[in-house]
């Protein structure tokens, strides 16, 4: 599985990943989902990926070649964040026509998804979700973030606390917690935890990091979730028909 | 969909279900998922239900009139709890293997779970969780509770704060925070919640009750909760590496 999240606020855009991926109980490793393809004071772009590791990673293999060596359109000369989400779509669709029969021949499920965001000089910042098929969704002030793989475990405490207003700082220690909870939910998704801040209109990438499990930071966010939401139910008054406990 | 939680404590059991039921979202209806089946003194019994409606129904409707009207040993005269998780675990196969090839021949999935719990006089409360298969496992310490239907919206919180020492009182304030997060997320997920708390070794029903949409304990829940992740976010210690605002 996988854990990703993308989030387009007023001050900027927020991307954060999981680096687990397995073929089996038994076959687990370590690769980052999140790539980026920036040109200093042009364009940034980032991609979170979900799904089928070798067809994500091919068609950001084929994105990459094309940017680099093709004449037309690529990710660096694309005009808008709509022409990059359309390229993304459309390279998983190539690579998925290419190995799917080959993969379904086995069993094994090909589908793939992607959270594509940036900004191109000349429009604001943009997030996009790309589902399966290749088609893709827009954020929007109502819902301002997408999630892709693994995304119930986390999915409460962005709905209760996350809008275009919320800054970069309250946006980066929410997509922690909401990593904490899934991957004490699901050992699918592992750390390290990748994440990009990018400031609005400032065309580079404003911080990139990635903390490992035994992060200082990370152990500080479980410990003060945990007596946070702990406190949170003792102060909640018990309600008035609770019957009194055992005499 | 549905969302059901057992807890088995050293306090005793607590139970709760929502009472969505949808068969699409144009035919949404309310539907109880919490049955009772108790002789005071002697044994109380509870279940709740999640999948095909017309399987958990009759399944229960079997098991009810085999125990006013059968011979055997029926839920009221089974001598133990695991008799009880076997009594239903067989019921449901029954119902499922009589009404499913007609369900399969038009789509429709006949799958169904439960979580039974409760006491029989002459050994401590149990709890079990009945696959759809009909097979079935036992709570214990490590994991002193179950849930089924639309498990993980809500699951994070019960994660973190429930163990077997975890007082009634605090269980159904976690319970009814799990059920906020889930019914926030999932609209198939719906009020009135069904509460039923039993004591340890009371044998009978210490509380049990309904709690519409606008209850206004919920309410209070809601609106503490919010305010309280809010609050814990705000008071999380801001990374080190997290860059200025924009100047």
């Amino acid at each position: 599985m996988t854990y990703c999240i993308g989030l387009n606020l007023e001050e900027g855009l927020l991307f954060a990943s999981d680096s687990r991926t397995n073929a089996g109980v038994d076959d687990v490793r370590r690769a980052g989902k999140m790539r980026v393809f920036a040109i200093d004071g042009d364009r940034v772009i980032v991609t979170l990926s979900a799904g089928n590791l070798s067809v994500t990673q091919n068609a950001l293999n084929l994105l990459e070649h094309r940017a680099n060596h093709g004449d037309g359109v690529g990710l660096y000369k694309a005009q808008s964040m709509f022409e990059v989400a359309t390229l993304v779509g459309d390279a998983m669709r190539e690579i998925r026509k290419r190995d799917e029969p080959y993969l379904r021949d086995r069993g094994i499920d090909a589908s793939a998804s992607f959270i594509v965001g940036g900004q191109v000089k000349g429009e604001p910042p943009r997030l996009f979700l790309v589902y399966l098929e290749g088609n893709f969704i827009e954020s929007n002030p109502d819902t301002p973030w997408f999630q892709i793989g693994e995304i119930k475990f986390g999915k409460p405490i962005l709905d209760r606390v996350v809008t275009p207003q919320s800054s970069l700082e309250e946006a980066t220690k929410c997509a922690l917690v909401s990593f904490d909870s899934t991957m004490r939910s699901n050992l699918s998704v592992g750390p390290p935890i990748d994440l990009l801040l990018y400031r609005r209109d400032s065309l580079q990438v404003s911080q990139r990091l990635r903390l490992e499990d035994d992060d200082a930071y990370l152990n500080q966010v479980r410990a003060h979730w945990n007596d946070s939401l702990r406190n949170a139910l003792q102060t909640l008054p018990s309600p008035a028909w609770l019957p009194a406990g055992p005499a």
